[in-house]
């Protein structure tokens, strides 16, 4: 790796990338809701893709309109989802709660001591979707031990718009030549790229939970490209 | 203190409050540039003023026009002590090496470990004038836990006007009730009581060395007042 000499920073997706978001949602419903005839697992694939196409649907209108609460966005969501599914009767109080299971997200198993052996060479930062609060919740519930949090909220709209990463970038004072961008999500690294920012792909193949079909493919284009963030310190020789 | 049950974060001043600049900086410039007849101590105590008087002169021209990195605003200083002081001759890497030395300051002594015991029970931001890089360089030099880091860069403007105490807050998604502003220095948690934030008042009677005179009187219109961070620790039931 010719490139680890340059990079002075990394920054990391948090949703996906750094926390398995399902397992620990369809927990939660579980604990809060119960069983109620919903299977948890496709109901929150439905929910982090109602999601996921707000936020696309946001951004499309601009960067001046592009920012909302991602917690009022889950909320949304997740009153329409129990709608279709017969579940209107469900409290607020239960609603509230199972929302802000998505600012507590279980880390990946490899994540903090990966994250670990990387933040004694590297300036770790989050860069993420996520509401500064959300992500500051994930990493204290999970022991996430970053240099510091940035997010889609301190830039008035999110990632893939070159806003966000050039902010952060902004913000560690480096070029983004100096920054490398890790996800798991390769629509969210090409964007950093086409920005001058390094890029790593990490795969992980669990997001969508056992038996779905995810996009886990090295590319020659990035990189670095890891199995997980043990390897990605391994290959970037922390 | 029946404070304590409402509070979910404590925002920190950094220069000042969290290290001890002075003393850094002075041995930062005895290594960078050595004797050359220049008492450091003294030299240290106006680089500070200026940086201060320039901050207090951007707030004043409004928030609009209000922010400009505060490395900039170091060096310029730096150049014109230098000038005035016969060392004009001195090069520019030197000059770069001893502005960047704001950027490692040193904890004091019972930082460290009563941010550790805070950190247990709240949510720990910095809420600095300083630049964001800078702040994350001080955190990780001298290894103080922060969850998150906020700096004045992010809101535009700097201490004390309204909208950077009131942008920590909405990052973080609490009500300043349920938050406590703690510094050393009164104008930052006048600033941020009269939003509506909570304060705590922690005592640096070497801020400025030793025999300085500095305002460390306890105050009763503090929430707390307390003689270090263990003392603040101990106060917050840590």
């Amino acid at each position: 790796m010719t490139v680890q000499g340059d990079v002075r920073a990394l920054l990391f997706d948090v949703q996906g990338t750094a926390t398995d978001f399902r397992s620990t949602v369809i927990e939660s419903a579980e604990r809060i809701i119960g069983d109620r005839g919903v299977d948890w697992g496709p109901f929150v694939d439905r929910w982090r893709a109602a999601y996921f196409a707000a936020l696309t649907g946001l951004v499309a209108h601009g960067p001046e309109s592009a920012w909302t609460s991602v917690h009022s966005v889950y909320r949304s969501a997740l009153d329409e989802l129990l709608a279709e599914d017969g579940l209107g009767s469900l409290g607020e109080p239960e609603r509230e709660e199972l929302t802000l299971s998505w600012q507590r997200l279980r880390p990946w198993p490899d994540t903090v001591p990966g994250l670990t052996r990387l933040r004694s060479r590297y300036t770790l930062a989050t860069l993420s979707n996520a509401d500064v609060g959300a992500v500051i919740g994930i990493a204290k519930s999970g022991g996430l031990p970053w240099d510091a949090v940035f997010a889609a909220e301190m830039f008035g709209t999110f990632k893939p718009e070159p806003a966000v990463y050039l902010g952060a970038a902004r913000y560690l004072g480096f070029e983004p030549a100096q920054i490398m961008m890790v996800a798991c999500h390769k629509y969210d690294i090409d964007a950093a790229a086409e920005l001058g920012f390094r890029t790593a792909f990490v795969a992980r193949p669990l997001e969508f939970g056992p038996g779905a079909t995810v996009d886990v493919a090295y590319e020659d284009r990035y990189d670095v490209n890891a199995a997980d963030f043990l390897d990605l310190a391994d290959r970037l020789g922390c």
